[in-house]
């Protein structure tokens, strides 16, 4: 079965729109050229109930789940917490956490870096390449941090464990829009159940007025389909197909 | 009571890695202009069944919800199929959309296009200036389109009905890290109960190190916390207050 993958956005920064989130859309990205399906992104406060019940939701809905942001030494920090209640479990110093602080930071080291060092109770370290920190999982619960930089730092060093079966994608563009379309589309998806098709109407595109996307694990299915639909749709409405 | 809001992308797109989600972004800085507390975002499949189920829960949580997507000629759009689910109401073809569209489509009008003239039973038509079509409202929950333009377009001709009270936000920019910074607002946030206050830190910017945003509607409130926060805080670590 295709791997899915929920994101767990906790961020009143985001909500509040003091920042945009790029954490969310760079993993989409990425996760979609792994081959792994995210069906999910929720942006949530920095509260711990609401985290608990995310976490609780997601990790039970999703094969992988990815939390971003609240891991940080100070108050409003309570992502941790928050993973540990929706596993039940506590939350503990990692020793291993502490050493790596103690070593970081030396004499300047104060009792709010240690809270850095606290991960839900059985959670497991991973030791990427490329960053300073290793990430902590419970679970199927990466948690990862929302500065940008260090998130896609240590999302790079364990991005190989979730390669799978990539998703062949191809897409047409066509001159005509989405009203006369409809049809065309419908016979595709009533004939191709297992084809993800999608739409994508421009409105300021002088080169052509709708992206039609087919899609599928399957690549002779995705050729199969649009040798179908292309075969169908008059030659001359067709812009582009890539 | 400060009005909440919540905010659901219907977007296979985005959750593909596509395209990138501006509207969500849009909507938390224009609500967060007018005084609205967004509180939730979910990104979600066009799958009729989620789109329900998270209609209904956004619905009876927030006081106002937004959807964005979903919400042309194809196969794919099933917005207005979910929200009516979630209301527990059948799907209806307006007959005011039903003149728009065939006033607009002429005689190039197909079948396709009057699905854009479905709405869920009860739902009000809301005609702003500066929209070419009437937003679809069904109780709570506002139906707007995925594309940006017309998604700004829609916003903006009903944004006045969302105006509530200010939220009061300063910010103090300092050169020392969130390690020492934690027990400054630990203490405040103790004394200050009803206060947002959040730390948001930078790991390249040369002129300081965190930010401290703190918010409230009650601006006496806030500028009263300021004047006990940087009463604290050695002075020569303030760099910045706005």
């Amino acid at each position: 079965m295709p791997k899915t993958a929920g994101i767990i956005l906790v961020g009143n920064e985001i909500l509040s729109g003091k920042i945009q989130d790029v954490n969310a859309a760079y993993l989409c990205r990425e996760l979609r050229a792994l081959g792994v399906d995210v069906r999910r992104i929720v942006v949530i406060p920095d509260e711990v109930e609401l985290i608990e019940r995310e976490v609780r939701a997601f990790s039970a809905d999703h094969d992988v789940v990815f939390t971003s942001g609240g891991v940080g030494p100070t108050h409003d920090d309570v992502t941790i917490e928050g993973v540990a209640r929706a596993m039940d479990v506590g939350v503990v110093r990692h020793p291993a956490l502490v050493a790596l602080l103690e070593q970081y930071y030396g004499d300047a080291l104060k009792d709010a870096h240690l809270k850095m060092a606290e991960v839900p109770a059985g959670a497991e370290l991973l030791s990427g390449e490329s960053a300073r920190f290793p990430t902590i999982v419970m679970r199927n619960v990466y948690v990862l941090p929302g500065v940008p930089e260090i998130f896609r730092r240590k999302f790079d060093g364990i991005r190989e464990r979730f390669r799978d079966v990539p998703i062949h994608l191809r897409n047409v563009f066509v001159s005509i829009g989405e009203g006369v379309l409809a049809d065309y589309m419908n016979d595709l998806v009533r004939e191709f159940p297992g084809l993800a098709v999608g739409s994508y109407p421009e409105f300021s595109n002088p080169e052509y007025r709708v992206k039609v996307t087919i899609e599928s694990r399957d690549r002779e299915y995705v050729e199969q389909a649009l040798a179908t639909f292309l075969g169908r749709l008059p030659t001359d409405v067709v812009v582009r197909v890539t």
